[in-house]
């Protein structure tokens, strides 16, 4: 096991499929307090002859933490089968202790929206972006059987938005994308402005590199040239007018040259029950992405 | 739809994996108060040409209710290929205000072991074997697209003591039995002793017709002569040596002469992680009974 190994503190650690689901606390420099986050590790990681496995980073929504998809999404059954890790962060700081950080459900704790905040009193702790890139995925490549290079990225709602900005802000970090009921242009919507006014101040220049669709209209070419970025979306989503906005990342993605396989689902709703239905795609299309490349 | 249908006020209602979750709310003559139930619909049972279709009852632990299996076992996806539908009730009365109900996470509120109580001030509300045989499943095979003779039952922990017990003291309801982690001899541990106590008073002879191992042994033989009981329990259970002891439960089912498939589980724990890495062959088990009855 490498060094790094004794930076993490196991929380919890349940056998799931025949793989082991664990939770993990650690100290985030990036965020100045510790993190917690959740991995699942699939059969071929463990054991005698275990292979280091590539990772699927799956964003959760507003009001969610590091367990969330871990106990309600369901996923572990096809990651076991297809030998895919995945890791499940925290949606913010926790015990930072800022004042008001509690009053939203939509701003604050469970709120983080995957950006480093730039004015006070969020920019100490609020480094979501950086703690993601610089603490928590080489930690987990170097402490875990996770191929440093073998991760793709996904998210739900708030966790969607965090999945497309961060695939496009990195494009050399990730080699597949997907997003359920993604929140697609933060700008344009209540929740994304409040956020990125909170976080990132009030010049609206600030916020569009932190939106998704802005990213892919002003990126001008495709992020993933061979690959079809997945978005699945429920039409009885009751943010979805309002919020979520897919159509904005659609005609981004197509002003760019970017293939978007973007699903529009009758009857489902916003919640988990959405989610657990379509995540077996999700996690197979991320697999196929991994084969592609390997 | 029957008449009854009026009698179901839904609450909620989630599309998945092309059939519905709901949660209703409804009057139970039982309890003497309203309770709440979950139920899945799988495609066979809705649209233009919907049919009836068989139901598993499903019995949650301590500390759960109607919507914790529901949530986390992620047991709709194999429901809604077989056709068969999934009710969750709660696992105590609420509201009734009794003194003492939430003192202990083990007796009283979300712990109402599937039994009759007869002791004050349990026995006027705590009535939830009534409950679920003269209120909740005439109700639902009423209102809904559910077959009145199509009932298996299953659960876990305080829900597998409650399956294996209702299956066994009325033969006549349930077509097919299952269970996990369940607590197998009651009278015998401290969490069945306490409540037994509590629900049913200090004379013993009152609490063996609720130990499913001594009403195994008591019955002389089998419950289901051309089936076996499916049971699956983790090794790495923390519950396994003091409160659930499966191996009563075996020697019963030998002594009876009931096929019983005890399957013992290298690492899986008491949670539902180990439920949903088992409940794809438990929902097969009753779906294949169904077929075999029919």
């Amino acid at each position: 096991m490498p060094s790094s190994s004794h930076k993490l503190t196991l929380l919890g650690e349940h056998a799931s499929f025949g793989g082991v689901q664990r939770f993990y606390q650690h100290d985030a420099p990036a965020i100045g307090l510790p993190m917690r986050f959740g991995i699942y590790l699939p059969p071929l990681a463990l054991g005698a002859s275990a292979a280091s496995v590539p990772a699927l980073l799956v964003l959760a929504g507003l009001t969610c933490n590091e367990e969330t998809f871990a106990i309600k999404a369901g996923a572990q059954r096809v990651a076991a089968q297809l030998g895919l890790a995945i890791v499940t962060p925290d949606t913010s700081p926790r015990g930072s202790q800022v004042p008001g950080e509690a009053e939203r459900w939509d701003f604050g704790l469970a709120a983080g929206f995957y950006l480093d905040a730039t004015q006070a009193p969020w920019a100490r702790h609020w480094r979501m972006e950086s703690y993601l890139l610089q603490d928590l995925l080489p930690l987990v490549s170097d402490a875990l059987p996770v191929q440093a290079d073998g991760w793709g990225v996904m998210g739900h709602s708030m966790g969607g938005h965090g999945a497309l900005t961060l695939a496009l802000r990195h494009p050399q970090r990730f080699r597949s994308l997907s997003a359920l009921a993604p929140i697609c242009a933060p700008t344009e919507c209540a929740w994304g402005q409040r956020a990125f006014a909170g976080y990132l101040g009030e010049d609206r220049n600030a916020w569009v590199a932190h939106d998704a669709s802005a990213l892919m209209r002003g990126r001008g070419r495709a992020l993933l040239p061979s690959q079809s970025i997945l978005i699945d979306q429920g039409e009885r989503d009751q943010f979805l007018a309002e919020q979520l906005l897919p159509h904005r990342f659609e005609e981004a993605c197509a002003q760019a040259g970017q293939a978007l396989t973007l699903r529009r689902h009758a009857g489902f709703d916003h919640g988990y029950y959405f989610v657990a239905s379509v995540v077996e795609d999700h996690v197979r299309h991320h697999a196929q992405a991994c084969r592609q490349v390997t």
